[in-house]
C-alpha cells in the first residue's frame, strides 16, 4: 500500500506543481507563532520513543482517540505507551478528510522516510522503526530542528520569564534563532481565578505597579529580540473607564461587573499596545476559542488537554472600536487578526482594511487558519477571503501554533495548499502566467513577507 | 430528452462509482428519523393519484410554488388536483440546483421507472402513468417500504402516544422494524400556547406529576422499541433553578420571565437525559429553526406548511455549559446535534470532541444536514466539517426526516454524494487507495454505524 | 504577457462557453441599483484621465493601495496623477484572487482593447493609451453608457432630490433611461447626527409633516419613473409603539432609547412600505454593513472613502417580525435583501420562503452578492445559497452598486460566473442538457426577469 506523500501530494495542476518544486519548497521556515518550550530545545530534549515524539503532548490526537471510544487510560493514563500507539493506529484510519491524516503522513515521510500509511497491521513495524532512529543524535530536538531549515522560531511566553532559556541558545550560537513572543493572559484575564495568585506572585498591589511591570517586562523581551505579542480574547473587550478603581475593587475582593472587567482589559491592553507600538512589535489577537467545556475533565486533567471548541458571538462592532481606539491614540501596532470560527472570516477580512496606513504594506493582517481551521479547507477559507477581500501577496503565510517538535512539515503542507491555490487561479484563467509575479507571491507568503514584516 | 439519473449520478469519479456501487448501493436502509404517520403504514395507505403521493403533504414544495407565483387555491386549496400538479410541473424546471429537483427526478425514476424530466410538456403524460400504477398494490404504504429496502424506521411521537400502530405492526409481523422516538417538545416548552392545554390533557397539574409522567412514558417507550428522542431547540436553554416553583407559577397563570422558562427546559431536558441515559437511547437535538414566521398563513394553514426559515442566534456557550451540566451529572446520553444553520457548522463539529468518552465510539454525533441543508452543499458542508474537525468513519449517516413514502432515495443520495466525497479524496491523493479500509468508512455510514449506533 | 480576457473568461465547460455566448452575452444590461451622479450622465462628463476615470472616486482601489503600503497623499491627497496612478499599478499585481484585478482586466479590455496586464512596468504605457482616448468624444459619460448596452440605469437618491436631471435626460430622449431610486435613510435614521438638519432642512417639523412629505415624495418620484427604493440598515430596527412620541421627544433634544429608536425606524419603514405597496414598487433591504469604522480617517475624508467593512449581528428575528408586520398589514411590498454578511446567506435564503404570494412570481428576492462579496466566490454562495433554498431560476440577478462609468463589465462578470454555475450543474449531470429550459434560465437572470420583475 503506497502512501500519500509525493512530489504531487496537495498540488492539483501544473501551475501549481511547479509554484511550488521552484519557489517554495527550499525557503527556511520562519514559525512565527509556536508553543514549543524553550527548554526542551536548550536542553536537547532525547524523545524515549514514538509516543513521546507523536502524542505525548498532542491533544488534537487525544481528542480523535477518545471519539474513537479509547478509554483514557489508554490516552493520558498510565497504560503501556505501546498500547496507546495501537490506540491511535486503529484510529488514524477513520480520520479520513481530517488534517490528522496528513499531518501524521508528511511526518513519517519527511522524518523517518516511512511510507507506508499507519493503521493496526502497521503499527508495530512502524513503531519499531521510529524508535530505533529516535534513539540516534539525529533525532533530539535541536537536530530535528535544524533539519527542518528553520531559520526563525517563536515561542511563547509568560510576561513573569526570565527568557533564561532563550538567552542560553542565543549565547551558545543555536543556529536557529529561538525568540520568545510575550503572551500577558494572565495579566489581563482579571476574570479569571488565576489572576489573584498571578498579580500576588509578581508582587502587583497597586495598578501603578501593574502599569510599570508590564512596560519593563516588555522592554526586557525586546532586549531579548522579541517582535510579537500575543493575545487570547474568548470575545472581544471593550469598554473605556477608570482601570485604576476596577482593579482596586478587585484587589478588596468584591465580583466585578462585565463592564468593569472590560474596561481593566481595555486598559491593559491598550498600555501594552502603546509598547508594541513604541518598539515596532506585531500584536497578535486571536479571536473565539470556548475553552475547558468538560469541567469533569478539566479537573482530572487541566486545560489544554482536548476539551476546547469555537465560540460564536459578535465580535464586529467591538473589534472595530477597539482597534480605533487604539488608531485614535496613535498607539495601533502592526496587528494580526485570527478568528477560530470561520464565519467570521469575511470580518475579520474585511476588518482591516479599516486600519492599513503606510509606510508599512499590509499593517494589519489576517492571521492563517487557526487550530480547528489549520486543515486544508480552513486554510483555503481563509485565504480565499483574504485574496477578495485584501492583498493577498502581501499575506506573512503560515505558523505551526504546535507543542511538537516534528510539526515543521506544516508550513509544507500550508505552501503546498497556497500553491495549489494560486496554480489554480493560473490554471483556470483569473490570473496570468507571469512567473514573474508569481515568484513575488509565492516566495513572499512563504518566507519574505513574514521576514519584512516582523522585522527579523 | 434524457433525465439526469443513470449509474453515475453524484458519482464524479472512478474511485467514487467503485465505492457506491460495490459497498453502499445494496446495503439495507436505516431511516432513524422521520415523521412517516404509523397509522398510514399499518392501514397500508394507498393514495388516489401523483398529487396525494408527492405533493400531498410535502411543504418543500409548497414552497416553491409559492416562490413561482402559484395561486395558494392552486397549493393548499381545494382546485383540482391535476391543476395542482400542473402547477409543480411548471416550477420544477425553473428550480435547476434545488435538492426538489434530484428527489422529483430519483422518486419517478426509483418508483416509476420515468426517466421523462418533469415539466409542463411531460406532465400529463407522467400524471397518467404514475396514477395508473399508483392503482396497483404494488405501491402501497406497505409495499413502497418493502421495494425500498428497509430494515428499520422510526418514527417521530409525542409522549402520550398510546403506539398502537407501532404495536400492530410488531405483531403482525411487519418485516421492517417501525420504532417509535419520544419527542417531549410539548411538555419542554412551557412558554408555547399549547403548553397549558398539554398538561391538562395529561393530567399534569403538578410538578412531581410531569417528572413521573414523563419517566412513565420514557419506559412505556423503551419496552416498545424506542431508541431515540428528539428534541426541536429553537434556542439553547440553560438556566439552572428552582423548576417546581417555575412550573407553580405558570399554573397560577403569571408571566413567566426568560430566565424562570430556561429554569424549566433545563430541568425537564436534564431529566428526560437521565431516564435516556440509563435506557441507553441516543438523544437528538435540532438546533435553529425560526418557525411560523407569516402569521396570516399560520392562522389559515397552521404549522409545518411551508413557513419556516433558519435562525442565527448564538448558541455554543449554552450548549456547552447544557451538556457540560449533565456530563457532571453523568447523565450525558449518546446525544446527537444537528444544526439548520450551516454557520454553526464548525461549532457543532468541535461540540462534539468536548464530551467524546469510551467505551462508546463516536459518542456524540453531529447529524447530517438538515431540513435546509438537506441538499449537496449541505450534507458535503456537514461532511467537510465533521471531517475536519472529528471521527467522519463513526459518522452515524442519514436519515429522511421526511413525511413522504417515497423519499428513501434521499438515502441513495446521500450515499452517491458521501461517496463521492470519500471518493473525491482518494483522488486527489489525501487518502490512499486502500479498499479495506474504504469499505469499512462507506459501508460504516451508509448502514452499520447506525445499527451499531443505536443497537437496534 | 497575454491578460486573461478572453472569450473563455470564467466559463469552465463547454455547456457554460455555449450558454454565455448564445444566450447571455448580447442582451441589455439593466443596472438597477447604482450610484452613478445623475448630472455626470446629464452633463455627459469628460474624463481628464486614467486616474480621473478608474480611481478618483473608487474606495474599493483606494482601500487596497492602503494595503499595499501607499501614503495617503497619493490616493486621495494631492500628488501628481500619475504617480497615484503608478501607485495602483504597483498593487494590482499582488491582488491576485481579488475582483480588482478581474474588473480592471475587464474594464481595460472592453473599452480600451487593452489586453496587456497592468503592473509597474506596463502602466506608463497603458496610462498614455486610455488618456488618448479619454480625448475622444466616444469615451464621454454618455457615449460610455451607450457603448454599454445599457437600457435601462437606476441611480440612487435622497427623497428631497428635485430629480432634475432625471427629467433632462427623459425630456432630451436620451436612449438609456435614467430612473431615480429613493434612498430615504437619512429620514429614517433617527439616531444619526445629520438628522436634525435634515428635517430642518427639508421643513420637517412635525411627525405629521414628516408622513405627509415623505409620501408626496415618493408620488414624485413614481411619476417620474422611480420603480425601486433602498434602504441601508446597519442592523434590522422593529419595535411597535408610537413614533409620533419618539419625533417629539426627538425634538425636544431628549436622549432616544434603542427601543424608541426602533419605534421611529419601523413606523417610518412601514409608511414607506405602504407607498411602495401602493405603486408597485420594489423595496431592497441592504443589510449588515459597519461604516465609518476609522474615526480619524473620517475625520478627514468624510464618509464612503473605504473605511467600512462587515457587521456580524443576529438578524433573523427581527427582519422575520418585521416583515411579518408589513404582511399582516397587506403592505408588503416586492422585496429584495441583500447581505453583506456571507453568513447570513442562508438566513436570506430561506426568509424569503416565508413571504413568496402570487401572482407575482418570486416576490421576494435574495439580492446578488453585494459589495464586499460582489466577486467569484461571493456570487457563487450567493447564487448557490438561493438555488438550495429557493427558486433560482425567477432570480433578478446583477447590478452594479457602482460609482464608475465604466463598471458594466461586471454584469459580464456576473453573466459568465452564472452561466458558468448553471454549465457546471448540467456537465456534473444535475440538470439536464435541456437548452431551452436553460435559455429561459440564462435569459431570465441575465435580463429578463428583471425587466418583468420590476415592470419598467
Amino acid at each position: 500500500m503506497k502512501g500519500i506523500i509525493n512530489d504531487r501530494f496537495m498540488l492539483k495542476n501544473k501551475v501549481a506543481y511547479k509554484l511550488y518544486h521552484k519557489f517554495a519548497k527550499d525557503l527556511p521556515i520562519i514559525d512565527y507563532h509556536c508553543h514549543l518550550q524553550p527548554q526542551m530545545i536548550a536542553e536537547n530534549y532525547h524523545f524515549r520513543n514514538a509516543y513521546d515524539l507523536f502524542l505525548g503532548g498532542d491533544h488534537y490526537k487525544w481528542r480523535q482517540m477518545r471519539s474513537n471510544g479509547i478509554d483514557e487510560e489508554y490516552i493520558t493514563g498510565d497504560k503501556d505507551e505501546f498500547e496507546k500507539w495501537m490506540g491511535f493506529a486503529k484510529t488514524l484510519p477513520l480520520l479520513i478528510g481530517n488534517p490528522l491524516y496528513h499531518w501524521t503522513s508528511l511526518e513519517l515521510k519527511r522524518y523517518f522516510d516511512i511510507d507506508t500509511p499507519l493503521n493496526e497491521n502497521t503499527a508495530k513495524e512502524i513503531w519499531d522503526k521510529c524508535n530505533e532512529l529516535l534513539k540516534t543524535e539525529e533525532f533530539s530536538a535541536k537536530n530535528l530542528i535544524k533539519r527542518s531549515n528553520v531559520e526563525i522560531i517563536c515561542t511563547t511566553d509568560d510576561p513573569a520569564d526570565d527568557l533564561r532559556y532563550h538567552i542560553q541558545l542565543r549565547e551558545e550560537g543555536f543556529p536557529t534563532k529561538v525568540l520568545p513572543t510575550m503572551r500577558p493572559d494572565k495579566l489581563v484575564n482579571i476574570d479569571k481565578v488565576e489572576f489573584m495568585g498571578y498579580i500576588e506572585a509578581n508582587g502587583l498591589d497597586t495598578y501603578e505597579k501593574v502599569i510599570t511591570w508590564i512596560g519593563e517586562r516588555i522592554t526586557f523581551f525586546n532586549d531579548n529580540g522579541c517582535k510579537l505579542s500575543d493575545h487570547a480574547l474568548e470575545y472581544v473587550p471593550y469598554a473605556l473607564g477608570d482601570a485604576k478603581a476596577v482593579f482596586e475593587k478587585k484587589l478588596s475582593g468584591e465580583e466585578l461587573t462585565q463592564e468593569e472587567i472590560d474596561i481593566y482589559k481595555t486598559a491593559l491592553l491598550s498600555e501594552c499596545a502603546k509598547w508594541y507600538t513604541k518598539y515596532g512589535w506585531a500584536m497578535q489577537v486571536h479571536i473565539g476559542a470556548l475553552r475547558n467545556n468538560n469541567t469533569k475533565m478539566f479537573e482530572q486533567l487541566g486545560a489544554d488537554t482536548g476539551f476546547d471548541s469555537i465560540n460564536d458571538l459578535c465580535i464586529a462592532e467591538k473589534l472595530s472600536a477597539f482597534l480605533n481606539n487604539l488608531n485614535m491614540a496613535d498607539i495601533l501596532p502592526k496587528t494580526i487578526l485570527y478568528t477560530l470560527n470561520p464565519k467570521d472570516n469575511y470580518v475579520l477580512g474585511t476588518m482591516l482594511g479599516n486600519f492599513q496606513q503606510g509606510p508599512k504594506s499590509g499593517k494589519i493582517q489576517f492571521g492563517s487558519g487557526w487550530w480547528f481551521n489549520d486543515n486544508r479547507d480552513g486554510m483555503e477559507d481563509q485565504m480565499r477571503a483574504l485574496a477578495n477581500l485584501g492583498l493577498f501577496g502581501k499575506f506573512v503565510g503560515m505558523l505551526t501554533d504546535s507543542r511538537s517538535f516534528v510539526s515543521y512539515p506544516r508550513h509544507e503542507y500550508f505552501r503546498r495548499i497556497m500553491c495549489n491555490l494560486v496554480g489554480t487561479w493560473v490554471e483556470e484563467g483569473e490570473y496570468p502566467e507571469d512567473y514573474e509575479a508569481l515568484k513575488t507571491i509565492v516566495e513572499g507568503i512563504s518566507y519574505k513577507n513574514a521576514k519584512e514584516y516582523f522585522e527579523f
